[in-house]
Formats: C-alpha cells, sequence, structure tokens
C-alpha cells in the first residue's frame, strides 16, 4: 500500500469520529476499518466495524460539538502505523490528545486502531 | 497482571537488550517475551523469541557498547502497553529514540514488540 493510499485510509478514518450522522461514518469506516477490526483506548474495547459505528454515535452524545483532527503525519512501517491526534471540545479547547498505534489489514485498512491517551508516564 | 508483574516483565525485556551473553539473554527474553512472539521495528521484523536473542546479538555486535534504557514509565490498558526508550551508543550519546507499542500474552509477557523510531512526521 503507497502512502497515498494510507492517507487516504486516516482521512476517512477521522472524518468518521466527526461524522454525526451514523450512515456517513458507516460509510467512511467501511472505507478505512476492517469489518472485524478491534478498537481500544483506555476507555472502551469495541470489536467490528458496526460497534464502532455506534461508540463514535455514543462519544458525540456525550461530547456533543467535539471535533477529532489528527496532529501528526503518519509513521509507518511492515504494516503497523502511529500517529497522533486531538479531540477538541465544543469550545474549541483541546479535551484530549492521544496516540494511535495501528496494524494494517491486507487490503490497507485498519484492523486494529490501540489508542493511548495524554503524555506517556514519567519513569518511576 | 498487576503493576509490578509489568514493571519486572520490562525491567527484564530491557535487561536482555544489553546482555552481552546469549544464554543470558535468552533468559532474561524467556522471563518477559512470549516464545512465539514478535518483534518489529522499522529495521527489522523478528519472529519468536530464539530469533530474537540472536536479533539483539547482532544488533550489539554492529554497535558495540551500546546502551538500551527505558525513558518513561509504562502506560497500559486492556493488555497493551506503550513506554519510550533510546539506546546510547558506546560514547554516552543517545544514538536512537524510540517507542515501543506492545500487545501483553495472558500470562503477562510481551507477545507483540511493535517498535517506532524518533519523532512522529509532522502533518503534512
Amino acid at each position: 500500500m503507497g502512502k497515498t493510499d494510507l492517507d487516504k485510509v486516516l482521512q476517512n478514518y477521522g472524518a468518521a469520529w466527526n461524522a454525526t450522522d451514523a450512515s456517513e461514518r458507516a460509510t467512511l469506516l467501511a472505507a478505512s476499518f476492517a469489518k472485524d477490526g478491534l478498537y481500544c483506548d483506555p476507555s472502551a474495547r469495541v470489536e467490528g466495524r458496526t460497534a464502532l459505528v455506534a461508540h463514535i454515535g455514543g462519544m458525540q452524545e456525550g461530547m456533543p460539538g467535539a471535533l477529532l483532527e489528527l496532529t501528526s503525519g503518519p509513521d509507518t512501517h511492515h504494516g503497523f502505523v502511529r500517529f497522533h491526534w486531538h479531540l477538541r471540545g465544543a469550545d474549541g479547547a483541546v479535551a484530549i490528545t492521544g496516540l494511535d498505534c495501528c496494524t494494517l489489514a491486507d487490503d490497507g485498512r485498519l484492523q486494529q486502531v490501540i489508542g493511548f491517551f495524554g503524555e506517556v508516564p514519567a519513569l518511576q
């Protein structure tokens, strides 16, 4: 998969988090997230694309007007990808910063998205 | 698995990268890395613990006196872990900084270690 394809996948994936219409989210995730993909962040473990469409809807209900933005380019090797993002609240302030570490499916869609929030803890 | 166990796993895993004796590396990885685990960074995809023992030996030959140090605490949820590290050359200067995103096996050892080098690319 070329860089352009990965950029397109991530663009569709990010747009899915901002789409308030469930059928639009389903279309965007169909183009970017495997049907049996896994999404997991500190707050939720979500199995499958259909469940992720619903999970994003729940996030939007809990945080109306939230906007997800990718804040770095993707760093990729051997079918793995990392990128940074943040989620702004309706007031425009950054509410959560995050890092997603992903595994790509053979067809280039996201098979696994593991999210981490905020900064890495300091060394103890 | 509790925090103490994860700390111990990561301590043994980090020590394995600094052990110049292959049998010592094998012992340290047996305590921290699954037998059929996957290690993958931008420079290498290494399948299995035995192959990782050899891979680390190759790194040490190419970079004598190198020292791996974990530089953050682990950030963990749902059996996934991230932490930062750096590799110092024999002169003490940091040669590579990295982030490892890991999956834990059910017994708490590392099942998958996906490493990324340096900073995440800027947004294009």
